[in-house]
């Protein structure tokens, strides 16, 4: 990965912005800007000013493999436990003529924000966004990464329903799953998964647990990897035994509102165009009221980044984006369906990137 | 669990400090006072007045299960994905005389403080170290589970500790302890696990990568779970094939430090007192420099919190408390070693809650 040219782009957009300097502390931002991996439980601040100084503060215990590995040669260190580890900023910024910082509103806590504030004066400004846009279009390497993210997560789900039967419990599909997605490398999930069974899939109750499978239940399994820093995220529906007339129509319009929506996809197109085609079926067959929240939405370094596609999303698809689609239907007492695939946004259309049997078993 | 008991000592702290609502957002807190568990990647927001008020607002996914499960009657719902979702306390709050708002400022984003600024002019008060101190001292319930939760990654980490053999790589190690732990059905992972090797264990790199274990290295693993909403944590050092005396001596007193450490453990002594005897000891066999983090922590609903056991810290330990404790060396070139065990505090000293064998193999 280029990441210079990561942040070069940022520095012109920095200027653009009149920021003088930003202080990311996001991981997925950070990651981005340095390919550093942190164990979940760590973090680390990037410092960056328009001048061109890139500083990375990282804790004491990542301090040696960070000289190590990462590309930027300024490292300083804070000890681990330490409440003031915003202090190796001060010195950054000292006799600097710095009046903007750019920051993340979405990770900046309000006491991390008192840090900051004890070491400058200058305004803090949310450029999140604005970072969320660069990372809206993956190049070729990154999306050579979410393509092995989307096998792994397809080979895992295809085990779990594999080993489906009568009786197993909810976690135990979900450990299923999840011990391919360790085995074949990947850093972990991407998402907490949730397997759902006939009441707590329309409830819906949105983690797996110790409920048994029955027959006659409609059954939605949400799983996630992390692969080399990059998300992946599909969802399938099955069943064991027969099922209702109604059951099956919840599937049928599901699962076809997600094909029009993935058919429809191509650049120039409105996000919440998308949207508005599986919206729109699911409403003509008579279950709008049941389909609860939003079409699909871009990943990447981050499970849910942008672009999301909502009723309300005016951004428009372009070549490289990263979507799910994923239209569900809930009704109370009867059953919950939602089909979930990866899509890349190419120069002619889409390209799925996961491709596990759709079909109810 | 007595939810409507911890409310009402939070009202009575309110009270003493001047408060008049609360507003919380921290998942550990806001499952502390409702028993509920939510999907890792949803949240809620737990609103209670200082008259008695009590209102969980929940993503409209979410709603359903509160209102079927908790204890809480006046559940809200806000849409999934609306920006504006701190709407609902608006109503809570109109026309009543809020002056102060305890909020935790280790969990609220600069992003959900312009929400709440929104909703309230009333001043901004931190009170998530008060919740940590409620928090610090766990009844006989949570013993329980914490218990459970210790034993099953107790499980965990012997199962992967008899499968390891030369060139298996770090997270396959990584990978069959974790699939004991969701086979037993926990909720999760308490943190992000890593196996380090060779050189990655005395770096430190503290994720699994795919670095196969070889003969002579001395090997850490550090392991954690969640049950029933409560975090497990456990390390132990091992090896392949034979070791220099240097290595052996540094496990030795690591190992050494813990047990001394442990064995310091009764209500009464304060945490930093705990750490000095390991750190002393440490020091005393001219590993002192070696030895770059904290003794211990607390766990519970979080995998780190109250008491930290450190240097500075002047907490007094407590029977019901709950600690790790883990001293570690780190010799460049040479290996590391860490044994972490978790310790309740009891009336009359403490009891070992973890006990895979310590030993190297």
């Amino acid at each position: 990965m280029d990441y210079k040219h990561r942040v070069d782009n940022l520095i012109k957009l920095m200027k653009k912005l009149d920021v003088d300097a930003a202080i990311l502390g996001d991981r997925a931002n950070v990651r981005y800007f340095t390919g550093m991996r942190f164990n979940a439980a760590s973090f680390s601040i990037l410092f960056i000013s328009k001048d061109g100084d890139v500083v990375l503060l990282t804790a004491v215990l990542d301090y040696n493999r960070v000289k190590r590995d990462c590309w930027i040669k300024d490292v300083r260190k804070f000890p681990e436990d330490d409440p003031n580890y915003l202090k190796p900023l001060k010195e950054l910024l000292y006799g600097k003529n710095i009046k903007r910082i750019g920051v993340e509103f979405s990770s900046v806590t309000m006491e991390k924000e008192i840090l900051i504030k004890e070491v400058t004066n200058a305004e803090l400004v949310n450029i999140q966004d604005d970072l969320l846009k660069f990372r809206m279009i993956k190049d070729k390497e990154e999306i050579e990464i979410i393509k092995t993210a989307a096998k792994i997560v397809e080979k895992a789900m295809i085990k779990a329903i594999d080993s489906i039967r009568e009786g197993i419990k909810e976690y135990e599909v979900s450990a299923i799953a999840q011990d391919v997605i360790m085995r074949e490398g990947a850093e972990g999930l991407s998402f907490e998964p949730f397997v759902m069974s006939g009441e707590n899939a329309w409830l819906p109750q949105r983690f797996s647990s110790d409920k048994e499978l029955r027959k006659g239940e409609l059954v939605l399994f949400d799983l996630g990897c992390v692969y080399n820093g990059y998300c992946s995220d599909i969802t399938r529906t099955f069943s064991l035994g027969s099922l209702s007339s109604e059951q099956k129509n919840i599937f049928r319009v599901a699962y076809e509102a997600q094909q029009r929506a993935i058919t429809a996809i191509r650049p120039g197109i409105l996000a919440r165009d998308i949207d508005k085609v599986a919206r729109d079926y699911i409403a003509h067959n008579g279950y709008g009221k049941y389909f609860p929240h939003l079409t699909g939405h871009g990943l990447g370094l981050s499970i849910h980044e942008m672009p999301i596609l909502d009723s309300n999303s005016d951004i428009v698809l372009e070549a490289g984006m990263v979507i799910t689609i994923e239209p569900g239907i809930y009704v109370e007492g009867v059953g919950a369906a939602r089909v979930e695939d990866m899509v890349l946004v190419t120069d002619s259309g889409y390209e799925l990137l996961t491709n596990a049997p759709r079909e109810l078993i």
